[in-house]
């Protein structure tokens, strides 16, 4: 395959600070080493994180499908992602075919790959991920609320999100998982090099099936939290009868789906605004495909 | 000693939300009973709560000692201070003599009581809930870069403090234990009036003794993370030669005082535009002295 380049992208939500942290110090670990050459690195939202807000105007990760128009035009995100998209995307001189964007969250899913709907490419880098580190894996698709996000404006990205840690919250222990995958990514492209890459023989995925809000009183008012039970329990299946919220009353409301569900994002703090407590995801193996590694060595 | 009642503000941090949760729940657990009569309930920045900020124009927790002039007169947080005072505070038809404000820190914490200079009555109080609950205490004081605290507002008033939560981010085990908390206060009011209160014979705490700052590089920007053996570590004494902070290059910065010292607030997210990354305390033991039982009694 041709010299490809990593783009890497921290500071997508500007209240998420171990990423950029990392990222610098990534930048240092691998400052005279041939590494170097492999990686391009950006802060997506640059004025967020100046402020400490996950957005000045709308959340940059939801941008990358706006398109621009009279009067969208001063909305500084969706400049952003214009600006972004210039400088690597597709058309860009330096131009970088892979973007891996990393992201914190308040809720407990421990150091995890998202998926934005089934690109072969994807799954190619995304299973050799899970294999060599034994990541989980959340594919998020057919969901039409939420679109528009950064990795989809490349031909091949993933979303690293590693949590829970508070936003603006500095924790060096999470920044030495990012740390792990950055140097890992440096290792595929090398491995790919001489054809020496390591292929697993299938994928285990977490399919998104839906989103539930909290469950609210008449006035649109929050009036149930995660029950004690399922918060921190991102990826843990859970059956019909199992508790999903405790009521400011202290009533216990259960899961009354059928099938075996496995929530994740499980209280994330910025989804309350999207009106998200939690997903919903199945369980679902993918066998490997060959032609995957084609793609991406293609790419 | 008269009818007193206890005013509890929560929501005084607009992006801590448990505090809030947990005097909804309360006020239902006591609607109908005799204990309702003991308190009043305040949010203290509502619109803040509203946004998911901190504070909106300043913070709250800093403006109960700033004088209204012409330039600050349409700050926020100015004028909800001088709103509470007026509606609960000593001169107030509905006068609260003693104030309970509800915090929730991204540190660790745990359940703890931070009170703000030498008062009788507040050692008092701190003394009965620590010597019922075995909560450590921070004794803030002689700090002229931190000012205008709420509490300090009434004769009487401390801050309970719970964490590690995340700023925005509901935690039902949080709430639980605001509500132990509030629970109690209302048992302390009817102790008091049939002299059963259970005093302490000493009272321990943790002296503030300064904060001191993320190390910074030439641009004044960050260069160095809260060490991983420091990280969470609040309430534990550290000597000199214990690790504080961890650089971009992974070069360990100690603590190189001769005292044995007790930081706390570690790494707390609030605090960063304040330009503090932990404050240290020195233990203190102080003899419970009856006369604060009755300074305590006839507020």
């Amino acid at each position: 395959m041709a010299e490809k380049k990593i783009l890497v992208v921290s500071g997508t939500h500007g209240n998420e600070l171990n990423p950029v942290w990392a990222v610098n110090k990534f930048k240092n670990l691998i400052r005279s080493s041939p590494k170097s050459r492999l990686f391009e690195f950006i802060i997506g939202n640059p004025k967020a994180c100046q402020e400490g807000l996950r957005y000045i105007d709308q959340d940059l990760n939801r941008s990358f499908n706006v398109s621009k128009t009279e009067l969208n035009k001063n909305v500084y995100e969706i400049n952003r992602s214009e600006y972004i998209i210039k400088k690597y995307g597709l058309e860009a001189t330096n131009s970088c075919p892979i973007v891996i964007d990393l992201h914190t969250t308040t809720a407990c899913m421990g150091t995890s790959i998202v998926m934005y709907g089934r690109r072969e490419k994807d799954f190619c880098l995304a299973g050799i991920l899970q294999s060599a580190l034994g990541l989980p894996i959340y594919l998020h698709e057919k969901d039409k609320n939420q679109t528009g996000f950064l990795v989809e404006a490349w031909p091949c990205g993933l979303v690293i999100e590693i949590g829970p840690v508070a936003q603006n919250h500095y924790d060096s222990k999470i920044v030495e998982r990012f740390l792990v995958i950055l140097n890992f990514l440096g290792e595929i492209i090398n491995y790919s090099k001489n054809n020496s890459l390591h292929l697993p023989r299938e994928i285990s995925v977490f399919v998104h099936q839906n989103s539930i809000d909290y469950p609210r009183d008449e006035n649109s008012e929050i009036n149930a939290l995660i029950h004690p039970l399922r918060i921190n329990q991102d990826w843990q299946g859970i059956r019909k009868g199992d508790p999903l919220f405790l009521t400011k009353d202290n009533n216990t409301l259960i899961y009354e789906g059928e099938e075996k569900i496995y929530p994740v994002f499980i209280g994330e703090a910025a989804y309350k605004e999207k009106n998200i407590a939690m997903s919903f995801t199945k369980r679902e193996i993918i066998k490997f495909d060959n032609h995957w590694i084609n793609n991406f060595l293609n790419i």
